[in-house]
């Protein structure tokens, strides 16, 4: 059942990267994390096979109780092949964390995949909530509803002094980690975000990669996102970051207009050649098409190429290699994935080619 | 009228570039150059203005006067703005030494392209035969009548023991320089061709860029040309590279059936997006493109595109920078002939892109 779903997604794209949040030529999605862990039983660090068992069938059996969440599918993440874990990676619906880790583990999430809920990972229950663009407000308003249902049916470890307690300390207290992930190309072809960085750290938000913690950027994807939730409110969390981002999308705007300005021609050469080699490579790696990708797509935001970002947002998500794998239904190499990448480039990109 | 004709040639491709003679996939042209001095001139390093003008006038008179070349046209390069002189050595109808000269001097040729005369450059007179492919006795026999003919109308230096006098020891003797070009991408992707050159070298030929002594390789075309003119015979000169020109011919066909072979992916992903890039950049410089269309041209050879070569071979000599200024009616900077040439490059190739 899991292979049949799997099969199915592959060809679809999330709803929260459909781009038809606020301000999504520049705001990629908005995602609010909560942490919560059960009672009675030891952090998953220390938690037995037993343990983890038992947390895993009684959360999914409170789902299924659950109107809300009755509807999820829900897949023991262990007993899944390789391709399959990493493609829920791909997706965001799991961790790289709970991708790599051991014993009975599982992830529950909706048929749009804005609301997935891990178990196992880091703590017992990972809820998320991702909305396309600019909506933090309502990522979070929807992970509260999701909260307030499974605190009626499962007793969380709480503090009335620190607040939730989670597995790492950083988390204690809301448990909340709100994030918006953002596309940045031009202040990173303006070599401006080492001081956004820094910026964003003073500020006590935190810069990371596609994939968070320890990922790398990529494609000139950012995530901004919190770092202190213990001694605050869920909304002073939310606010916060909802304080700063128009201002990055600004210094963003600010740097696309200053590009289109001062070098127009370059900006056009340089983002029609990058459609120039998506739509002619026969062999390409998951980094060049980042790359490329995140030229093609700043080139529709400004207007000099005519092409659907939702074409761009979907190549972005199915050219990842289990993505590959499951539209070509079965194992490669990263050299084969590497041509199928480019056939499946040339395909969707060769004919939108500008003069 | 000088402007005119040239108006009128920057649009068509002379017809040693069309790739018509044997063996045209890897040899561009055969050529044939004969130096010629007047008696009773000093050679044109020590001719004043007044020798060159009289020369000039002259052998103006002579070629008006012979059957062979009544309907040559006569330039007074002297006469040309720059960028004139400039397309006139993009057509290789005179040297970059002949561009560069001072004095009167001037330069005849046929409608065809094929024959041409340059007129005090480094000798009084270069007779020059190019034609298309490996077609060196032909450039020859033509270049032998046409000399026999001036002779008749025109005494030169000549010295029983020594043969013709020039100004060069180098060409004393025949005066004859036979030369192939030859494009040769494969042997320079699989950098073979240090021990190519050197292997020539060794042979007593010499290899050579697209614009002869002094210039660097470009777009991987090469010269090969003899070295010696003295103590040896016209017929021995053209038979000793005759001797040669196959087996490096042969090198290049077993560099391109390895690459096939051995990485015919990556030659189809290389010559592929070197398409692309032409079809989609904005801005190009001509070295890029020349890199880039050589990449094509092997594609094409090879099977690889789908495009006539003549297209090609026709953008190697119009993206030239005095072509650009010809075709587009004006004078243009390094940066306005990098933005037309993108377009002109986007106009004749964007459509041929291939899945």
């Amino acid at each position: 059942m899991a292979m049949d779903l799997l099969d199915q997604l592959c060809h679809t794209i999330c709803s929260w990267l459909q781009g038809t949040g606020p301000e999504s030529d520049i705001v990629i999605s908005s995602r609010v994390r909560l942490a919560r862990n059960l009672i009675r039983y030891p952090f998953t660090s220390r938690a037995t096979e037993q343990d983890k068992r038992e947390i895993f069938g009684f959360v999914r059996d409170r789902l299924r109780s659950l109107e809300l969440t009755r509807e999820f599918h829900i897949l023991a993440v262990d007993e899944l092949p390789e391709t399959d874990r990493q493609f829920l990676v791909e997706r965001q619906l799991i961790s790289r964390e709970l991708h790599n880790g051991s014993g009975p583990r599982g992830v529950a999430f909706d048929s749009s995949e804005t609301a997935s809920l891990m178990i196992n990972e880091e703590d017992h229950l990972r809820l998320q909530v991702m909305q396309s663009g600019l909506a933090l407000r309502e990522a979070w308003d929807r992970a509260n509803a999701l909260d307030d249902a499974l605190d009626s049916v499962i007793d969380f470890a709480y503090h009335p002094e620190f607040g939730y307690l989670t597995a790492c300390p950083t988390n204690v207290g809301t448990g909340l980690r709100a994030s918006v992930m953002l596309h940045l190309p031009a202040l990173a072809m303006t070599k401006q975000m080492d001081k956004v960085v820094m910026a964003m750290e003073k500020m006590g938000l935190a810069v990371r990669g596609l994939f968070g913690e320890g990922s790398q950027p990529s494609g000139d994807f950012y995530q901004i996102s919190n770092q202190v939730t213990l001694g605050r409110s869920e909304e002073d969390i939310i606010e916060e970051i909802y304080s700063v981002i128009p201002k990055l999308i600004q210094y963003e705007r600010r740097a696309r207009e200053a590009l289109l300005s001062e070098s127009r021609n370059e900006l056009q050469d340089s983002v029609s050649r990058s459609l120039g080699i998506l739509g002619s490579a026969h062999t390409i790696t998951s980094e060049e098409t980042m790359y490329h990708l995140s030229r093609v797509r700043l080139g529709i935001a400004l207007g000099l190429i005519d092409l659907p970002t939702q074409t761009v947002n979907k190549l972005f998500m199915q050219t990842q290699p289990a993505h590959l794998q499951k539209l070509q239904r079965q194992e490669l190499s990263g050299q084969e994935r590497n041509i199928v990448r480019a056939a499946l480039l040339r395909q969707r990109l060769a004919s939108a080619n500008q003069n």
